[in-house]
């Protein structure tokens, strides 16, 4: 069965990890839309005996805020089913006794309430958007230029993001950009990292063969799903570019048109 | 001749090119500071029968204001003595009737009067400094994405330089995020390319065997000359670090304390 194609691995599943933006809902102005079907989908799946987790790059928000976000779009979904990077670096940086220098959303900052920032020993930098200003950057390149062995953690490392006004630069590309000023390679915490992965399983109590990712990022959903042992589904919504099915390294173990159609294949499968 | 060591090469010499920030002046508030007896080491070399030219990255003014500037400064320079990426770029954007989006240092603005700008088909970004804001990035990286075919040129691809009160991230930094951004590879105009030294050495009308670069930066200034063929000598002022010395792949050709211990060092081997 392990070596069962899509949709037919779906009968030995026992857990299925959605990712958040462009697979249940399109960001924008306010909270953005839901995407057509999406929240009928999400009720089937929860109506099955799959478990479920959700594993978003989001870094503008805190979780709480997210979620009421999600609520309000019409997804019931709780907090601690929600896997993102600022907790896991919470996490992380309590562990290695580490205090951040923090280039965030202001959106993030509660989630570091609880986190000793003074005299920095690493840098934290996250989808920052517009507070991506020349003195913030210049700021934090400043403090890693100061440190013996600079430590940066990046929350992710999408390259853009799609709005309903157009695309949007995201943290991967200040990232690069400080890695280069720098030298150095930067940790990144969240999708598609092992360790972020390898913890929302953790949490499901389920191997990654069991469990399948469902998202719209082929490099950062499938392709770090997929390197961690678990099926990856791609859907063709949010930034899905039909280029990529020729993408050089990473290959969908299934495409489908949107995540309706995924339940709707995974459900038939394991109703025979 | 040919491979005696320094400075004992500087006999066979016909031209010296020189680095201009970090060589004979140090940047800062107003006009920065010449560096101590580099006002004067130009004039002995002047003296000699050494062709001279300077060779910069500067991006944030026009070459005029920029000799302006050096001219306060103590150094008797002229426009046409010097060169630098902003009229490089544009004598290339004509011949390949390019169209640019600028993302600039407003200060360089007057370098594109004569050029068209409407309808850009590439974007030029150079070290715009605090001009580097998130919108502006954002709008770069837009027009590059709207491009079949996307073209970026780079005043330069420096990490950093130093100013009075501190480090300052430079254009190569953006250079990275853009091309991390639209998966493309710039186009460097400037130091370290090998077009940018060698229009130097036609102007010069000598040999890359019969000229020697003098320059802070070992990658940028000694690399690229090297590269061309000539010689570089670097000095211990300006963004000098003492980890040059160990740089994996660039070894100057001779270290020198300042740009006075190199003329001195010249000048002494052509009076033997």
């Amino acid at each position: 069965m392990a070596d069962a194609g899509w949709p037919s691995f779906a009968r030995s599943l026992k857990g299925v990890v959605l990712d958040l933006c462009g697979v249940l809902y399109e960001s924008g102005e306010g909270d953005g839309v839901a995407i057509r079907g999406s929240v009928e989908a999400l009720e089937r799946l929860r109506a099955s005996n799959l478990k479920l987790r959700f594993c978003t790059n989001e870094t503008q928000a805190s979780r709480g805020k997210f979620v009421a976000k999600l609520k309000r779009l019409g997804f019931d979904i709780s907090p601690s089913e929600v896997f993102c990077p600022a907790p896991a670096v919470v996490a992380l940086l309590k562990e290695r006794s580490l205090r951040p220098h923090l280039l965030v959303h202001e959106g993030l900052m509660p989630e570091f309430a609880s986190v000793d920032k003074n005299d920095p020993n690493c840098v934290v930098i996250g989808d920052a958007a517009e507070y991506f200003t020349y003195q913030n950057l210049n700021d934090a390149f400043r403090v890693l230029m100061s440190m013996e062995k600079p430590v940066l953690f990046s929350l992710g490392q999408g390259r853009y993001y799609k709005e309903t006004d157009g695309l949007k630069l995201d943290v991967g590309v200040y990232m690069k950009a400080l890695e280069y000023a720098c030298d150095l390679e930067a940790e990144v915490v969240g999708k598609p990292s092992l360790a972020f992965f390898q913890s929302v399983l953790k949490d499901m109590e389920l191997q990654p063969h069991e469990v399948l990712m469902i998202g719209d990022d082929l490099v950062n959903d499938v392709g770090g799903a997929q390197r961690c042992g678990m099926k990856g589904v791609q859907v063709r919504t949010g930034k899905y570019r039909s280029s990529d099915q020729w993408h050089p390294t990473v290959t969908a173990d299934g495409t489908v048109d949107d995540l309706r159609e995924a339940v709707e294949m995974i459900l038939e499968q394991r109703t025979d």
